[in-house]
């Protein structure tokens, strides 16, 4: 009784608006929703899941008219139609949709546009020249959107229905995936808060909606070898903070940075982190340096540790794996751990830097030529005319390999 | 050349989806307008600014019925018409409209429900029982709005006119405004980024809305003292951080923290920041505390300084410069500085703890009983049977009597 009176006047004194909320969500257990990953004996379990069985399927009787491959803008172009999945605090997830791409509707007052409530995924569909189309480790996309929207106090979910359900979407959406190299469905699953109330506290009613975008080749012309600079006036991620999940709220506080780089001349910031400067993420991708060790001249493939402030790439963990399975044997060492912007800068000066890229399911690999850092250039190990590294050109060969079929391995998904 | 063939090239290889921002963002200086605070010279400042004088009107041909004072729930009943001013990279900030209260409709790829580029503020029109409407300090909302918006790429404003716009609309919904103590109606002022892309860039055009919802008093049978958890498991900002800003960024993340306190029942949040436990805020608030010196005895009203991890509170600024004139004449010391959780136990510990309470717009002030730290139970200088401490009191009356216009100042500002 203690609890409940207190958390009854924690609603009425300061969330204000929880009286919305459904009872679900009432003292003095508030939102056992949450914790449900860790405890499934959870009541709150007993709510549908995402059933994919009572998907409907509406087809738009306005197809699109394709775009040229090489027309194709990142994130531009959307297909025919979208794969929405609503849910409520005391229905759980409700039937899944397919219908014709359309325009949401919401309130003004919808919690989304105040306090950030929205998480999301990216991944692609490949398909290759017998016409398969495949996902490329979607089980690690469904726990990172699981931990990503758990955080931010929406709701999780079984991740096999969802991968059935983005499958069947994609097959519907075939004839808008190129059947060339390089060309992918880009597919955005995205959560985001319905409720419409202004009290802040955590919403009870979420949809999870899926668009997809054929997009070509990051490079369509071969690698294209990019500038960094080395920022440290702004902190893209902090421990205790929420860097390390894909949040719609660790985007848009970095575009005035990533502006202020490229009125420099640079392409993307790389983040720093603390007095150390710790060397943590490029842009919106993981980083990966390979040096020789200074004193046995081994070979060592560096990426930060995911100590909370680094996003947990797929594309990061794929590199990782391949490179102990595949790179190992050939003398190199493979490292998870914190290296600062001098240990890179004095590599760099001892002819140590082998070379650098970025990480991500965008371009897969990102070499990096330079680092601008406290006035000085730090030269990433290219020669003026070579646009990436070896270990950047073998981790994007061996990785596309894998996502377009050629090589039959467990990460493939067909689908 | 150089800088424009870089920027092309980070456009192209990173951004991704800049080919449809308008030429406004064109390289080789990106996005002047996001300057445009500090750099009036700047060309885009051309473009048009908000002009109150081009306001359309459409009236509700189905006005709402009140609810009944005693029903009104924070942020649940919204008035009937809304404001809205659209902007876009290429023409400016287009003629403001109100119109019903109605649905947004956008598209699914918009950046708002991806990247978090929204910003609101939040404030109130107060009534007297002669009918008079006033705002209290809304220039202080707008230079924080500006603030906001410039650090996640949305476009800025000249304040005045939308100062104008927002006394308008406050004036017609006069009707849904109680003219009783403790009542008013709560505006929120609202931006969200509109560009329907999924490329991580800044947004070409962007909605600034405003919607109101008639609010009762917080505490409507007097004062409650509440209870805080200390936490530093979670962290709510950070140096080089956006805590400073009222973006929706610094919500949805604060949540989870807010129910894991409530379930072992506590209220709210107590955000300490880092090794030394400084205290910063709490919940949504800011956090003020009344100690008597270990050596001199004098009595200090203390709240953390502005260092960027701190809200700039209108309500906290409002307290400051109070105590400054009424209360340092009583021989109170007022101060901005850095204090740690072991600050406050120590004071507790030795009876030198007066009072605690947060500080914000929706309860002016919110007296704080108890704080929950490391194991122990830190009081906070109230009595079992009182529910404020004396300086609490005091700024509640002294604010309440500018807001409703008891005392003529020029804080209250009449429409």
């Amino acid at each position: 009784m203690f609890r409940q009176t207190l958390f009854r006047r924690a609603a009425s004194l300061f969330v204000e608006a929880r009286a919305e909320l459904p009872s679900a969500c009432a003292a003095p257990s508030p939102c056992r929703r949450l914790y449900s990953i860790q405890a499934q004996e959870d009541s709150i379990a007993k709510l549908p899941g995402i059933d994919a069985s009572k998907l409907s399927i509406a087809k738009s009787t306005t197809p699109k008219k394709l775009v040229s491959p090489q027309e194709l803008v990142f994130g531009r172009t959307f297909t025919d139609h979208m794969l929405s999945i609503e849910w409520t605090a005391s229905e759980g997830w409700l039937p899944p949709r397919i219908t014709p791409y359309q325009n949401l509707s919401l309130d003004p007052a919808t919690c989304v546009f105040h306090y950030a409530f929205e998480c999301f995924e990216g991944m692609k569909a490949y398909k290759n020249s017998q016409g398969q189309i495949r996902l490329f480790r979607p089980d690690k996309n469904m726990a990172r959107f699981n931990k990503s929207s758990a955080r931010i106090a929406l709701p999780t979910f079984e991740p096999q229905p969802l991968i059935d359900l983005i499958s069947q979407f994609a097959s519907m959406e075939a004839r808008f995936i190129p059947d060339m190299r390089g060309y992918s469905l880009y597919l955005r699953p995205t959560m985001i808060g319905t409720q419409r109330t202004l009290g802040v506290g955590p919403p009870g009613s979420a949809l999870l909606y899926v668009i997809a975008c054929p997009v070509g080749p990051y490079y369509p012309t071969g690698f294209k070898a990019v500038s960094l600079e080395a920022t440290d006036y702004a902190v893209r991620a902090w421990p205790g903070g929420v860097g390390d999940k894909k949040l719609g709220a660790n985007y848009a506080p970095c575009i005035v940075p990533q502006l202020e780089a490229a009125k420099r001349g640079f392409h993307q910031n790389l983040w720093l982190f603390g007095e150390e400067e710790y060397v943590t993420e490029v842009g919106t991708m993981n980083f990966f340096v390979a040096i020789k060790d200074k004193e046995t001249g081994k070979k060592e493939l560096l990426t930060a540790p995911l100590d909370g402030t680094i996003l947990e790439g797929v594309t990061r963990d794929s590199i990782l794996e391949l490179a102990r399975e595949r790179l190992v044997p050939e003398g190199w060492v493979i490292s998870e751990k914190k290296f600062t912007m001098q240990d890179l800068a004095s590599a760099a000066d001892e002819g140590r830097l082998i070379e650098a890229f970025g990480a991500g399911t965008a371009a897969v690999v990102s070499p990096v030529r330079k680092i601008s850092w406290k006035g000085r250039m730090v030269e990433c190990g290219l020669r003026e005319d070579q646009e990436a590294g070896e270990i950047a050109g073998k981790m994007k060969a061996w990785i596309e390999a894998i996502q377009y079929g050629d090589e039959d391995h467990r990460w493939s998904y067909k689908i």
